[in-house]
């Protein structure tokens, strides 16, 4: 008998007849002899709809205010799910996360898991319920209601399967699989059987949407085999897992986007230790996650410092950082909500010769400018202009020959 | 400075711009120099929405997962009003009936409150801040959410007023206050400027939908006076504490009534020691209230025995009777949910010559056939059609020169 977590999106879930069909698939892995946990997210779109119901009252909802508001979108398609079971003839118990043990830190909107306590979720196995949880959420030592950010009940997912020893955790989801570039921009894209957790890792933090990037991390640091697959049919989907580099080295294996990228340029900037500091630490505290930065190098003592948030936290940034660019005494400060992000992705392709240039070739070839440019030991980050990504995205599909 | 409590009903909070007016009648009580705990109900018809919505995947929803689903309607609106609050300026923090330490027992759907741990209430308050409570909930030894049953977040607004000493619970609701019957039925029906603890609880219970009784029981239990008034306009409620009886006994002091009421009756029952509890005991195992119970007198050692219940609960106490009506070898066994209750309310009545009378015969002359009758030292109530109910208010309210 295997123990096997897995968890629905919102689309799945997204009206009561695909909660009740996601329900007979449940039990479909139950009655093949297996113990199961099920991770469910809001359904639909639950969550926009609360925070624009936040917004009616307060422009700027406080944050610990705003989790527990959201959190009540995970609650009620948990409940509703083991109603669901419940009316099929199986046992079945919802938890939240406080319920399930999700211990997180207290920073809301993006708190990060510290521990799951699985002595509830053990024992409703151990007594043969099927255990719905809601995912998204969890619990600080105050017994306060965090949320995990966009697409945290992925990590939900993983980290259960991690404190339960899963034999496997499912992510469900409305796509087939894991692509070498997204299809709605790539129509020759393909779908991968396995990827290494490394390039999904990449993938998924540079705007492929299939995974929350922190599951991914968290299924690495663990071993837990993740499969990405569709809630609405039976296709097998892309394992996450530990794959041998030896083959795969020094091949591009995707193309990955985001389109929710915000650019800050701090121009002119007197150069000295701790600048970077002085810029970063203040974001940080605030919660505010930086993705690339560029620092140009010192010309006459001044430098150009830029950097990208996701477009959401802008506003937000921009006014943290306005004090700060004064006391560094940056000559300018420029934002642009504008931006778009694209990646070439594979292990080992920075050491790759040429791979770099082939791709800066083609975008130029495509007409692009590329206005940031970042690497990593597998990939190759390019920030341009956000109408221009879908162009981007085909032309290097076709350039690494993944058409 | 004043310690108050204030509940706002489900009609109060129901849309963003409701909510925002609340929000600016709690900060005039707070700048009046009060510490303010507010409790508030779901918005609007929310409650029958998650109903609707879990019958949508189960017919008969399992009532743990109900309560928590339930229970997410007033996690919502307590959230928006502490993010209202804090739009306005002014500190504010949300607590669920776990974070408020409101322990119940762990009947689901019509949970008691066991006690109420007010750690963390106190400290907010002595933080200054205005703490909102999601009324209607509580949780079990197990952390499991419970609800209170229709109505609860009066209850929960008077055990926080007990907990924490309060100067005064205010129910605020879409009535100016309590009446003499209800003014949607008789148009000559008055406004009470105050009302004794057990003449509220006797119209509470029998229907009139003003009060929880169970609030009402708590708040006379440990003499918190509750002010009624409503959340739309700045005129004075009515007052329930303890008034003295002298002046007041028996004079009617209001017609209640309640038009959801289910009757079942087993009819030719050999009578033997132990009937009822035979009947009733599955009945409170289950946590169905029974109301008016009536057993006749005995004819050849067979007995009919009827009794009413809530009308939602009917379908469930007939499945649990069924059984018990073969054991104990009842003729007949019959049901309707055709019912209404009208009862005449007022200290001492019982015991005042003539008012049992008088109604039957005001009843009488109304053409209104009465079903069944049960009375209590301050009430007389007759089970009737409900299509005759609000003939036999007015009637009735006419007779007892509420006028």
């Amino acid at each position: 008998m295997a123990l096997i977590v897995q968890k629905y999106g919102g689309s799945s879930v997204a009206t009561a007849e695909r909660i009740l069909s996601v329900a007979r698939r449940i039990v479909a892995t139950k009655d093949a002899g297996n113990s199961v946990v099920v991770v469910v997210s809001a359904m639909g779109k639950t969550t926009d709809e609360l925070i624009r119901l936040s917004q009616q009252v307060a422009p700027e909802p406080d944050e610990r205010e705003l989790d527990l508001l959201l959190s009540t979108g995970e609650t009620v398609s948990c409940t509703l799910m083991a109603m669901a079971l419940r009316g099929m003839g199986h046992e079945a118990v919802s938890l939240t996360a406080g319920q399930a043990g999700i211990h997180t830190d207290s920073f809301y909107g993006r708190a990060r898991i510290k521990s799951v306590d699985s002595t509830r979720l053990r024992r409703e196995l151990d007594a043969g319920k099927i255990v719905i949880v809601a995912g998204f959420q969890g619990i600080t030592d105050e017994f306060d209601v965090t949320t995990l950010g966009r697409g945290g009940s992925d990590t939900t997912a993983v980290a259960i399967a991690v404190a339960l020893k899963a034999d496997r955790c499912d992510i469900f989801t409305d796509v087939d699989g894991v692509y070498t570039a997204d299809p709605r921009l790539v129509s020759q894209a393909s779908k991968l059987d396995e990827i290494s957790y490394q390039d999904m890792l990449e993938m998924a933090q540079l705007g492929s949407k299939v995974m929350h990037p922190r599951s991914v991390e968290l299924g690495e640091a663990y071993g837990v085999p993740i499969m990405v697959r569709s809630s609405f049919n039976d296709e097998p989907g892309t394992l996450i897992h530990e794959v041998s580099r030896m083959e795969t080295r020094s091949r591009v294996r995707g193309i990955a986007h985001d389109l929710n990228v915000g650019k800050i340029a701090l121009v002119g900037v007197p150069d000295r230790p701790g600048l970077a500091a002085s810029v970063f630490q203040p974001l940080a505290e605030a919660g505010i996650s930086v993705d690339v930065i560029v620092q140009n190098v010192t010309v006459e003592g001044a430098t150009d410092l830029s950097f990208t948030v996701a477009r959401g936290d802008l506003p937000k940034a921009m006014r943290i950082i306005e004090p700060v660019a004064q006391r560094i005494a940056a000559k300018q400060l420029l934002s642009s909500d504008n931006q778009g992000k694209v990646s070439v992705v594979g292990a080992g392709i920075q050491s790759a010769p040429g791979i770099a240039a082939t791709t800066f070739q083609a975008l130029y070839e495509a007409g692009i400018n590329i206005e940031m440019i970042t690497t990593s030991e597998i990939r190759i980050t390019c920030i341009v202009d956000r109408e221009k990504v879908q162009v981007a995205v085909q032309k290097l599909h076709a350039t690494f020959e993944l058409d």
